[in-house]
């Protein structure tokens, strides 16, 4: 039953509700000798919080986490890191009159199927909430990538079905709507206020990238890169695709096109998206996630309580138009913890590699 | 390393390459007392054979699977079953040319930087071939989730840019292409021979449902029942992009579009593909797979040996124009190994279930 | 490398130091609906506390846990339970003659070689006081085999050398020692005196019996009860020697004599320990543990710094004469693990187990 | 459910029962580029052949392993290994008569009580011929090991309650029983014939040493080195108790006499069997496994039959008095499967070691 861990060798364990003490977990694996900080971690939490982006809700969050264990003296020990993120605003009130309602595109419903008890307050454990540990993990593989050169970016290719070019993807944390090209901020603005103003949400696509990864990471025949890959960022609540290089558009592509001519200086294109039988081929790693529109709206919508009694609901309160760009940080962390444990994955893969000699 | 199992509980573990001499594995979990005989499996296997449709190579294969423990007079037996696929045809002398050059498109450079070794006989373990075992594996799931009147159903959405509506999915095994749709069928044809004409190859995109699927079935936080489907379809070899339910249209619904309604008689509709908080709601479950282009063409391609020298490279011999329809049956098996897998962890979500009474 | 993770199912992940902030964990895969409460899991530390046998140093710990997550209405959600438990007395200082040195005995050298860097400071993740997270985790494991009426009771067989008798093995959590014999208690005593004023320490054997577990637990080939049990006992510090039933014994005794008669009321001995083909009989299992004299004694020894200088040392302060009873709710915890484990893994072993009708 | 998979990394998975068509398995993350042949592997395997020692069966068996892939002209390719071992003998129906009858000190019983089915010929899965995959893998793990020039050495400690001097262990395999000292070997051929008199059968404890083995290897706090030996050890047939060092014994020792002293030059006693900490300390590794007398004896038994009958039962046919020797070979394996694993998870344990530029 336990699908709380997510990894193999670098692996993050979490805990936490929405409305509970606090959220946190358990990050294992990471090697001795990474410097390693709180603020190391706080800065990827800040780019979740929200006013990152102008449709987000104007609740503060400021999640502040707390390191209790796996550093000493400002490197990793090789031991276990344990995190929490205390809940500061826990008004469970609130969510009283969710107690015995299905809430349309939640997973209120089947939560209760699965497990015959549910915490109504806030989505529970199947709030977006959970993320923010997510976050923390990523952070921390963030670090230890960044020691070999490698570097994760993610932006927003496209917001309430208005595209944008990759023209500056490096700024794009730096932007509204984590935007890799200024030019289209005008009109994603327009947009999310006409929809804001109909009470309604719109989703979008996300692109995630990762830079100066080496040759060779993946494991045939079931945990190829891109198989780990798309079940990390679909794991992530509201996307509903995963797409790599050329993704839904190979479909349409013949195989002159899609084969990625080899050169001596290295590939001509890469439709394959970095990745060729599930390894790395050493081009940048592009994933793509689409992410449907958060389900709280200010609309009526139809539902059932659990007598089975018709009901039609309106979500009450604060609420985002699009879970883009919260959702952002959250997608790059989870492609981080994966290039992480395939790094360490690899270190067994020939035997004439010098580690063997403790 | 270990990239050869799939599966939490209701395992997969898989061996075998292009022209060694034989391909296999080892089913374990499968719960004992199932009826289960050569035949349920050779079944699913002949559907993977050439000839299903008219795009396929016209290569004899006729996998015959032979097993070797785990039955006891017609039932499982609880012990692991172990079963191996001779290799009939073995030709090896075909690809001393493929010795040194990376074939683009494929995972010949890839595995060379992995291991430091490649065999290049017909791919290795980076073939197709391999898929053989995922359908076994698949047959015995299948077999299980029937005694729940589970019924995965797998068909072509998309061939060559020609889309296909979804008329009579039931049928789609016993057609051409495995075509939801007889009306389609000419389209795809004549697609197929132009392409075969120009040497060329072509993608398509796949859907699986699964019905009858209890609600409940999928596990937060990071083994959601859908990021366990992406992951199990995304490591299929070809596959670039995985969908569930709207997928990749779900980007430009707005939320009040792409929220399902929830009424007595259950959901009015299913952009959710029957999962909601990556739990299955009792809807039938829906994911699409985007295959691309096979890389094997009749062209001349561009690409470099392990010496670093550019080579101008066409493929010689016998190939198929497009992977669907043989890998449908292999997405089939992947989806219903899940669903396996995931009736098995939810065994164990409530504590009232009266399973515990041994 | 992760190691800090036990249990397939029925799942604890540990993290903390002896002197950092905090230390925890996270325990996945209970099943909901189990009434569970931080008093129910307080008792069970408390028995771990100091002062429980006159062996014991005089240092007040008094840990408290505090649940953070996985508790909803008194009642287990599924979701998982973090939790913490702040670490009181945090006197680092004592600790800095220890920086550069190998106590003998302790895991100072081996924890230096493995990760290039130590945390000096009262053993670091090495200490004992992991063991608290071991305890919080069987403790939610006792509860849920409670509700299946499954006991385990664990006390004292040998301390120094003195054997005791097993006589009212239930009352034993109540004696010093936790003695299974209270006419045992005055030669116990007296040997840990005399052992104490030579500085010296001792060590001894537990017995951990588990009562009313169903047949059936157990999971051949690799993952049997026995061998579960073996790796969750041998892997306490302290512990070096694990017995099942007859144990070091069955090596003298001959086939008619080991065998256990089977009658038609059930079985008229144990030398089995309630195992046979690593799966549980019905009987009560039986495991014994050999807990080696604790290293820290108050008399020289010889021992080298990391830079292979020879010294010798002679631990200061406060320590006790034995692990034992301190180790005893430990290696409880660490039997009821494995079973709630080993039960949860036995819901999916047969298709005519009605636990399938989700 | 399966318990038929062994390790994390280096990962063995085998089927197969007694009476089928075939044992066989799969090896998963064994490093390319390792020299491998047949040969090498069945080499180990005729040392668990009968006739290595005079208290076997005159039954010939000859077990001959064939390698299915994974090998590459010579060398290990980075792919799964499967391997199968064809079943010679299967007289199916000598065994009609314990059809419905649980043989005392064997796992009828209890395989009937987990699966509701059993297969009774021979013992099914656990009859104690799956250890020939064991050894198969133990087999790939030893050359591995023995790259790194780690060296795994088993003989008899004690046999029928004599116990044997360790003279010259690394002969121990070319003599009757493995013994480490000649001069034991006709107390024990006097005793062996004697219990062959009056059909009975005798235990003894085995002892397995690994020399050469790197200081780090094994990972705290739940996959200690001894815990993961101690598993390993435990899950064979017919072991009740398992020992690291000093082991049962280190109950009766002191402080001051069991801390192994700290020299310049290395450690110099090894109570501790070269692990402290749960990791490698660079000295012997030295385990002990007691096996107890084997349950088939030529003399009435009491036991039931399925419907609950009392029945006396006599074992008709060959059978050994002892599962020494036959059983060292496979000990053998599980401690150089155990070592392998580890090796590989310790790759990962330092940033900087050079591993991670790939």
């Amino acid at each position: 039953m336990p699908g709380n861990t997510f990894g193999t060798f670098f692996r993050l364990t979490t805990f936490g509700e929405s409305h509970g003490l606090s959220l946190g977990g358990v990050i294992d694996g990471c090697p001795a000798g990474l410097s390693l900080s709180e603020e190391d971690i706080q800065q990827e939490l800040d780019k979740r919080r929200p006013g990152q982006g102008l449709s987000t809700s104007p609740r503060k969050e400021g999640d502040q986490v707390q390191i209790l264990s796996g550093i000493f003296e400002g490197q990793t020990s090789g031991t276990s890191i344990g995190f929490v993120i205390p809940n500061q605003d826990q008004r469970s009130k609130d969510y009283d009159h969710l107690r015995n309602l299905y809430r349309p595109g939640h997973a209120d419903y089947t939560y209760k199927k699965k497990y015959g008890v549910r915490d109504h307050r806030g989505g529970g454990r199947a709030s977006a909430r959970e993320t923010v540990c997510r976050v923390v993990g990523g952070a921390v593989a963030q670090k230890f990538l960044s020691t070999l050169g490698i570097q994760v970016v993610a932006y927003t290719r496209e917001l309430g079905g208005i595209q944008a070019e990759v023209i500056s993807p490096d700024q794009a944390l730096d932007r509204p709507y984590f935007a890799p090209d200024p030019s289209v901020l005008e009109l994603w603005q327009n947009k999310v206020e006409e929809v804001r103003k109909m009470g309604d949400s719109i989703g979008g696509v996300v692109e995630i990238t990762a830079h100066n990864v080496p040759p060779g990471l993946g494991e045939p025949v079931f945990d190829k890169l891109d198989a780990r890959l798309a079940s990390a960022l679909m794991g992530v609540g509201a996307v509903k695709a995963v797409e790599i290089g050329a993704g839904r558009d190979a479909a349409e592509l013949m195989g002159s096109q899609n084969n990625d001519p080899l050169r001596r200086e290295g590939f001509t294109q890469n439709n394959a998206g970095g990745i060729l039988g599930g390894i790395s081929t050493g081009q940048p790693i592009v994933t793509r996630a689409t992410v449907k529109p958060i389900p709280s709206i200010d609309l009526p919508q139809q539902t059932v309580n659990d007598q089975g009694e018709e009901i039609t609901f309106t979500t009450r309160g604060r609420h985002d138009v699009s879970a883009i760009p919260r959702i952002i940080p959250v997608l790059k962390a989870m492609v981080s913890l994966v290039l992480a444990d395939m790094l360490l994955l690899q270190q067994s893969a020939q035997l004439n590699q010098n580690s063997y000699e403790l």
